[in-house]
């Protein structure tokens, strides 16, 4: 029979061994290990330091993203009502949207706002139903189920191919 | 005195004039126009209907763009943390990462997995560390806040500045 490929990340041994164990622990940053160098600051951090996003928090960097992301699919959303019962708006949407790149979702809207008369009312459709959807369609316990699964799934994963790889002699039980 | 230039979607006259008022409002993927064709259908979905997501949801495009982002982070702060204690780890991964892209953070690890021993490791301990990140540290109720305040700000922002360029007679007062 063949061992389970399962493996967690505490069950490989001596993973650290280029880092020294008690610096490893020592330092302030790593989760677990407790800031006490400062006893009078009120507020303790024990979180990992993120260093170089400038004034924005990651938590910022990834609103961001996910507002373009919105911005990406109303246009699709909208596109998908148009297409059937408006075909006229569709095809001018649909060439704007080849003409323009979405990879920014203000500045899409921005450029749309100022096309036409028609593109403007294409565009504060795009606004409303981007807010709409992140407000109230978008599952946020959703992503952070799916988030905290595909980590678990994809570090699982790495390291199972990896073993797979370097353990010739398993496959030929 | 000027007029307040905080303008909600609602205060804006006919805005989808170019749509009419009485097929926008039947359609059926419309939000708040609820599906009545199958009573019999025990569960119904009154969201927006997302096209073209292949087999994966929004969610799930999310959260991959998510878990790259984690891994970027990892990244980030492994470098901080071996930057100081461990110089010769630290300009290892800073030459790992000019070498090999970030987008795909899978790819970025099975990679450095395979470069050498210390590169393994380097690797493992980015994997541990964008797992905890994601399950601890992350801020998720304020990357959900963030996301709300975004897009209702730059609604707010992209028609107050349309409306301002369009209106030369508002600087004249």
């Amino acid at each position: 029979m063949e061992s389970s490929p399962n493996l967690a990340l505490s069950q490989l041994p001596s993973v650290y061994s280029a880092i020294p164990s008690s610096k490893y622990r020592n330092y302030p940053f790593w989760p677990g290990n407790k800031r006490r160098s400062s006893p009078s600051t009120r507020i303790q951090c024990n979180k990992m330091f993120v260093p170089g996003f400038g004034e924005a928090s990651p938590e910022a960097k990834a609103a961001n993203n996910l507002h373009n992301f919105f911005t990406y699919t109303a246009v699709k959303i909208v596109a998908a009502q148009l297409e059937s019962y408006n075909p006229e708006a569709y095809e001018e949407l649909m060439d704007f949207v080849g003409r323009h790149p979405l990879d920014d979702g203000d500045k899409f809207c921005a450029t749309m706002f100022r096309e036409s008369s028609r593109h403007k009312n294409l565009a504060l459709r795009i606004m409303e139903v981007r807010s709409a959807y992140c407000k109230n369609d978008f599952e946020w316990d959703n992503l952070k189920r799916l988030a905290f699964k595909k980590v678990t799934e994809s570090n699982t994963r790495l390291m199972r191919d990896y073993i797979s790889e370097t353990s010739p002699t398993e496959t030929e039980k």
